[in-house]
């Protein structure tokens, strides 16, 4: 079925290769649905973080959000873009489902897929790094670890890290899936 | 036409198609080259780092090197895998420009090229977030800023950064070559 028909001569391919075409990209859109949910709940865990201590002094009041760490911002700035990408991408996949054949819009859909790979898994890595600062510390550099005080705000920002690595995955695969696609047509 | 010499029909194709696909395999060639560079320069320079300070106390000798860092150990090894990962696959891309129509082959080389991309890319953006922290510190979690005692220490490591971004460009460049060559076929 493979760009046989634009020459007429459909009855040459198998059949079953068009199933498998249309599996793939049935299988792509779920992804991107997985994909979607991640980043979704990675932007909205991380941006909703805040904790204010139930002691303060005169002065200061302690309150911990996330907009205090630079990279946590950049953090949900970044799931945010890739989730509103993957919405945008979702009619390109199911027309996809439809026209298997798709040439240009897949390899579109490729090289968007890899530059939004590379930034959701920049945010979370950024974040993690801090993330695992927060935690552990480092004695060398003098940075103290926050997380006695801060504990519920740091096991939200630890959490908020799940679904953007779920996220990452999820883009590797629909890379794959799209390269198949490529070869089978 | 594409698919056609299978079926011996190989006086069917035009001979500029497989010349652009040479074209597009040759390219894949230089880029590995370049982020093998790259990766290599940003690894050895971080892992090279250290800087001991002029003055010290009876105690403390201050003394900064890349490994008093995790975040920074994790780039260094990031970076080496994918150097290593870049160097093994060059036998394939040569293969490539020899036998443009490979399939299987360049499904794998896109899939382990994506997670590549993941791997430098973790790498580059959470020593990225940990060199921003060394040069600005951050007021609300008391981490002070340690650049204006570890100047070199500091220069050093932000500019071992590039090679690894230069790296992660190269890659998405070498995922879009491969899902080309593939639709090229």
């Amino acid at each position: 079925m493979k760009g046989s028909s634009e020459h007429g001569e459909t009855s040459k391919a198998p059949l079953g290769r068009g199933g498998v075409s249309k599996g793939v990209s049935v299988l792509d859109l779920i992804l991107r649905f997985i994909a979607i949910i991640g980043t979704l709940a990675s932007a909205i865990a991380m941006g909703t973080t805040n904790e204010t201590l139930p002691f303060f002094t005169q002065f200061i009041r302690f309150k911990a959000q996330y907009s205090d760490l630079p990279t946590l911002t950049f953090f949900v700035v970044a799931n945010s873009i890739v989730c509103a990408y993957l919405i945008l991408s979702l009619p390109l996949s199911i027309v996809h489902i439809i026209r298997s054949r798709a040439k240009y819009s897949r390899l579109l859909l490729i090289f968007l897929d890899a530059a939004m790979l590379a930034l959701v898994t920049a945010g979370a890595s950024a974040a993690a790094a801090i993330v695992y600062l927060a935690h552990k510390g480092n004695v060398r550099a003098n940075w103290l670890s926050i997380c006695q005080q801060f504990d519920s705000f740091c096991e939200r920002i630890s959490g908020s890290l799940i679904g953007s690595f779920g996220a990452m995955v999820m883009l590797i695969l629909l890379i794959l899936l799209s390269a198949i696609a490529l070869a089978r047509r």
